[in-house]
């Protein structure tokens, strides 16, 4: 039909991801009282164990990690059921004593998807109920970008037929695999939920693996015409114990 | 004539919207007296009060939103009949005790608007009046964003020939039409008024819903090749209960 | 020549402009003590009586608006005779007590234009020295812009045969026109001055005037393939006894 | 050579330079102590003094200007022989009592240039080694404004043949030529240095020169075409006194 | 492959790298108490003693620079075997005494990188062990930028032939080699680790030879075409008496 392409992809939507980027304020921090950082200390161990406790039902997933360079110092990773779940994590923290000595860094609201370039996807398979409800590693490293597909001239990705985008998709996915069990990638979507209309997390043991898949893909066609790239954020998980030792309350 | 296209559509104008988009400091809320908060909280719902009365008299509507990520904590969301209304709202709102615990996050001005490819709408029309003067619905979630038309190189919306143009709104207005009962939108215009060609506020129940017809949309050759997006703010309706929640005042 | 495009325009140069919005720290301000706010405000009241008496004499012009959305609570637009008399203006208000409560929104500074696409202008002649001196009306609304014009690829406005740029010109005043009696313009050229190339008020006693007039222009060739706009500010005019009821000094 | 152009001009280079754009707190500076303020007054002459006598030895040159619109309130421009000489004035300004009413605003690092399409020049020519090592005037106005040789799809500075580069300057510099004893040029390099390839000031005793050459040069291909403009600053010398009374510690 | 250009070269990854540019708060360190400001001195005395140790034992490199114009005060820049180790780097900083003192101004991390256009590179042979652990020079001067390939219409660099991108790459190290003992070159690749794709390091006796390098390195193809620059950042090595100097506590 003129003026419209139909919708290239059969997509399935899973959990709502909130990325909650944060500066802290070290010197008010560790200035702070000792019993005032306790009770900071405790009161966020108790949301990390509700966190848990959501893992735990399968209700959802999380991780906070130690970002590099001054864009960011903590990242908290939350993945949920619903916007409202999501809403009350952030609120929760918002509300925390420890919140008086963090300010934002960058936030992103998205929600994990899978699209087929086939047909519809049965939502209860077996190897697409784990991909759309995806659990956050409990270790290593991770690297967090928003991107776009650009429309720009004649690199125009919606304007591309179907049978061309599926086709660059699929190229796009082989690189992919040749990082399987080193990188393991959460793609969500934010197309009406934020700036960008992607959100992309690869989770791996080695960082230097997130530089050599990112560079690699860079030469698939759809990234090398296509692909529009935000600021990338790089952390590494910390365990509860490590974050004490990082807030130097342990 | 040379150097100038007739203007494409018959528009008119309803209220006049202001987005009004803040920052809370949870700390300094959270930590002012118990009587200050409580005093800040009386003033916030006498203003509150005076918006549904404008409401009620069919000269206005409004909704505040739980914003979620931290480009903003708060939406007071406001239409009336004229902006010297809107802006005694402003007022209003940056005068109150409230106010010295937010901070401007984002604001947009701009006016509903209607228009039509095909000749002059009758704004008494039983279909036009309550598409101009909009109610804001009193629970779910919204989806605001500001957008242009492009005009670079070959994608100059404002080159095309009308009888274009109204083709290919057409076919953005059928997509828009599938999310019929799902997703209600508010086209609002802000050329000369605010620094976007036009605000969209879009309403659901179910945030998903923002994400599918925004990804839908983007394959509609209008957006696809002539549609630049700014930021997407999204957030909770929260009625004067759920705000005492959210502020422990309740 | 080669390399080299002949001055298209015969230009006349007016007043020098200064648009100072500022925003207003409401809680500061209404918390100062009242004696600390009645001389803030006798001082505001001396500075906007010498305004005047510059206007009386001819020898410039100004208004204060309450500007609409967080980008600016208020906009101190000045016109003078020179630069030094602009730089005196802005040194006199950021000297006063009430510039403690301000913080800077945004700034320009340009020069009253007049151009001609057919020959030298007389700037005795009783229809250019009131357009290079306009009066700022004492009442209504103001809307100000910035722009350029655009130097990209094939719309390279800069590049174009004189005559086309006249044409398109013409075309563009004809617009205008429509619009006489409804939009008071004034333009401003800022190369060399500021960080566009120009500056556009538009005044007028209704603000739909500015979304009218602005979405027609933009169907104009000069402004479709060549305008590149700046923010918009929108402001109501603050006559000396509304900007009293507006501070709470009345 | 394939994927190489060979250098175009021979560019000799002469005094490194600093533009160091500041904001003064007028509340904190004007509210300060009498005694606090006339001791950063003495320190800040002395450090003018240091200056003056740099200048003299023929070792570098220096000028304080009042800038308007709220981009910045003071310049203080240097010229010296080394970027050593460049960071202690720097580090100089910031130890400075004064420097404690001061924020940043803007800076730029450049060195200044002389470049010769036709042949190497003689640095010690007459008509050289004046040009390297300018003498800021002692008066009148400043403008200045960091720029870049575009390299964009045809417009790409950098790939055309030297002859075409040298043709297209040529131009140019008949039109900088016009103003010759209205306005001054400095330009001045800043590849490898700062985020701009270029750095220009012009100097007048009228600012209204400042838009006339800067409209007029962008009829010029070289600028239609391939030139990037950054900000444009505008300001008034200061010489001590008027800095005194500026300061209010006249 | 339809979709997929193959890896053009053959990279190898040595340490990785952190500049963490900062900005000094010099009144409030010039005010803090004389031993507040020896004992915040010692600290960072005894920080500079761990670098020097782990330079020592070949583990890493590190050097302090003061940076010229108001972007940065100081750069500490440190290169490491592993992320783990910067993140250490970059707390230990945070969490010390002088970090009250400081606010972040710029940060990037990336990996060094060598790569070869012929085949796959020996990690071990003589002349790439050395280049993929760089040391930092004990002296001289530094010019930071970040870069990316551009992909832009016809100047996609990742759409080129590898024997293309090759051919444009042994060009452009002919031009870096005339400067071979006037400038030292480190290049680390940061895609998938930071928002530009490379960071690149000059160092050098002579802040001159960058804008050279810089200025004959835009004349070569790949970077006139395919070069997009980030912010440049230049600074003079600061052996620790020229910092306890800078400091004032030497």
């Amino acid at each position: 039909m003129e003026g419209h392409v139909p919708e290239p992809t059969f997509t399935l939507e899973g959990w709502h991801v909130l990325h909650d980027f944060r500066h802290l304020d070290f010197g008010a921090w560790l200035g702070a009282p000792q019993e005032e950082r306790l009770a900071a200390w405790e009161e966020l161990k108790a949301i990390l164990a509700e966190w848990r406790a959501v893992e735990a039902e399968g209700k959802g997933s999380y991780g906070v990690y130690q970002v590099v360079t001054a864009k960011a110092d903590l990242l908290f990773l939350n993945l949920r059921e619903s916007l409202d779940a999501l809403l009350a994590v952030e609120e929760r923290l918002n509300k925390s004593r420890f919140a008086r000595y963090l300010r934002p860094a960058y936030g992103f609201y998205s929600v994990v998807e899978l699209g087929s370039q086939t047909g519809p996807l049965d939502p209860e398979a077996p190897y697409v109920k784990p991909r759309l409800t995806p659990r956050v590693p409990k270790g290593g490293y991770v690297c967090f970008y928003p991107m776009n597909k650009r429309r720009q001239g004649q690199d125009n990705w919606y304007m591309l037929p179907a049978r061309e985008r599926a086709s660059l998709m699929k190229a796009h996915g082989e690189t992919g695999r040749k990082y399987q069990g080193k990188v393991m990638q959460v793609i969500s979507g934010a197309q009406g939920l934020d700036d960008w209309e992607w959100g992309v997390d690869l989770f791996s043991e080695d960082p230097i693996q997130f530089k050599k898949i990112v560079y690699e893909m860079r030469f698939d066609e759809v990234s090398a015409r296509f692909g529009e790239f935000g600021p990338f954020y790089v952390g590494r998980y910390l365990p509860e114990e490590a974050l004490a030792r990082y807030l130097e309350v342990g």
